[in-house]
């Protein structure tokens, strides 16, 4: 079917984070989820199980679940998976805690690229770990990975887990083949796991996305692979991700970390999950194509319009990393509350992301054209009477 | 407004565990859900949620949750809380793990009652702690606590958490303020956590349930206490509990322990939550009435009709034990079996509850009365064949 972006759904009516954290006035572009519908067979199996009315135990046994990632993975990734192999987990932050929690000893560090992901950091802090932040480099205007210095970090014998985020949030980096080849290497080298997030994959615009699994023999020994429909087909509020390994070892570490907190499922979250990866991709597609077209649009608007703020153009996600220097502010909060009082939009605050992150802001995209435009017809006037004050000081 | 509990719903065409778990010719009364449909504010509040299509993050920070916990406390139990001493937990287990995590050491020992809610011993177990297991005395029909064996084991420097099921599940029992003043004495002067699983609390027909953070200051010192309305409401796949403790110190532990794993809500189960706390008061009664003579039918029916299994009558749940000795089976294995392959029943093994449960069934009565009543039928005709048989051997 065709869906319709362009449509403004008034979500401050909704239960949503995204529209009811901040007043009235302001336009709430931060969070990652979409301001879209979800895809109507995913509405369709939600409302099923919502009108029968009886919100008992769901079955988690009944393979709902790992019968749609096995039929996703292999339609889009080509990638083999067996039912077996799929492990459900509330969420892929939940499943980042579950994988810091299996393949690290309290005190030990977590291996991770910055600008980063806030949970990546604060996870690893809760569970009482160390961040160990290996800094992204730009170089011509690109992000790019200081090898040298990962190696350095995975060589430490007390850094046993890299959390990789493919494609990258927030640079919106998609890392090629060979880059998560020399990736892959290191850690073989040094033992590290890897824990792959790639939660925006459903979102690529330029380069190829290389999901690990299937990168090579060595990626599949290390590699604990995460996703869920929740970018791509805004269902975070559903509850559902999968963890998957082909390395039994790690498959029964992270099973015993999971049985550790029985995560049960709820009727919702397999319901809509399964609609979502089984039933969607006309939606995947559609999706993809409005997104691409608003990051263009966002990055023409910076470009030309306002010269002040440096946006870089995603190679993925809906997400868009904006380094604010030129605005001139000493404090991220300055900025911060500059984008919320001035041009009343909300974004999320560089510094959140780690070293890196000072003087940055995240524009989450993932909304109809016209909000878009409004939010950054906002920012370009708070921008233009920011510097006309700047030049006259 | 009125509720049928008659209605018999046909839950093998709903995501239910309970009923697509077994062949289609076996009656399941097994798990801890109810055959009934949930209040109808619980559905009007998922439905409106259903049908707004976008699933996209909730707002964790609305008091949504919070704030009907707070009107519940204080409707029925004249507890007054704070909604900041309230913390979201997808479920009662979950909330378990919570404090087998937070006031237990690796290789320290966990204080439970036996028999005792399978979990209990499983998720103490998965997280690498020891059960120690205090067994209920059954005596004259009534199970008691053996209070010397529970200090004996409260005494132990290696057991720092007491995990309390009041009521009791799977016996039934109403703990009096009498038993819950000693327990709490005994684990203050133990420095022993006390957990105090209250799920079942909406079910009590014998004596007067005592929360236990209106027992006493010293009660409330050592008390995390945890509830949830799926029990009452039928809503356990909504994934929605709460812990709250008084203690600051224990409170800030236990969301150490929550924040490290970063456990957002669902939409769905933010407004079923509330929706069952503030609004279906109501419901709570009737379907209170409706179980307590289903109790009293299916006691009725095993005095009379099924002599060879002893059943108690629970003070409060709707979940019957019963003793099935005479049956003459030499492992759990075969009388269970029994039961589902000769009465093609399905309930709980006595075995999973521990130590104390070895020949025992538990029965769930939540259903319509037509089914336990077929149920009990099927179990009569099954239990009078094997007594015929064993009479000839």
């Amino acid at each position: 079917m065709r869906y319709d972006f362009d449509r403004v759904i008034d979500r401050r009516t909704i239960d949503s984070a995204k529209w009811t954290a901040y007043p009235k006035d302001v336009l709430p572009l931060w969070v990652a989820d979409s301001d879209f519908q979800c895809p109507q067979p995913v509405i369709d199996a939600v409302m099923k199980i919502a009108e029968t009315g009886v919100y008992g135990y769901p079955n988690g046994h009944a393979g709902i679940v790992e019968n749609a990632t096995v039929s996703w993975c292999a339609r889009h990734y080509g990638l083999e998976v067996l039912p077996s192999e799929v492990q459900y987990c509330p969420s892929m932050c939940f499943g980042l805690a579950v994988a810091i929690r299996a393949f690290t000893k309290p005190g030990g560090k977590v291996l991770m690229q910055v600008p980063a992901y806030p949970p990546f950091i604060e996870l690893t802090k809760s569970n009482g770990r160390i961040p160990s932040m290996n800094a992204l480099k730009l170089v011509e205007g690109r992000f790019e990975i200081d090898f040298e210095d990962f190696e350095r970090r995975a060589a430490d014998p007390e850094c046993t887990l890299f959390l990789l985020c493919s494609p990258h949030n927030p640079t919106g980096r998609v890392f090629s083949k060979e880059e998560l080849e020399r990736i892959v290497s290191i850690c073989c080298r040094h033992n590290v796991v890897i824990l792959a997030d790639e939660v925006h994959s459903g979102f690529v615009f330029k380069g190829e996305h290389t999901t690990l699994l299937t990168l090579s023999e060595a990626a599949r020994s290390i590699t604990v692979y995460g996703n869920s429909p929740s970018k791509t087909f805004n269902t975070a509020g559903l509850r559902a991700a999968v963890l998957i390994s082909k390395n039994p070892a790690l498959a029964a570490r992270v099973k015993a970390e999971l049985t550790a907190s029985q995560t049960d499922r709820s009727a919702f979250s397999q319901a809509g999950f399964a609609a979502a990866w089984t039933q969607c991709d006309d939606y995947a597609e559609q999706v993809r194509a409005y997104v691409k077209e608003n990051l263009a649009f966002a990055h023409d608007f910076f470009e030309k319009r306002i010269p002040s703020i440096k946006s870089y153009m995603p190679e993925a996600s809906y997400l868009m990393w904006l380094d604010c220097s030129a605005l001139g502010f000493n404090t991220q909060a300055d900025l911060t509350r500059f984008f919320l009082e001035e041009a009343k939009v909300a974004m999320n605050p560089g510094e959140s992301f780690g070293p890196g992150g000072k003087n940055h802001m995240r524009l989450n995209t993932a909304c109809p054209r016209s909000i878009l435009e409004e939010a950054l017809s906002r920012i370009e006037a708070a921008a233009e009477k920011r510097m006309a004050e700047l030049a006259t000081k």
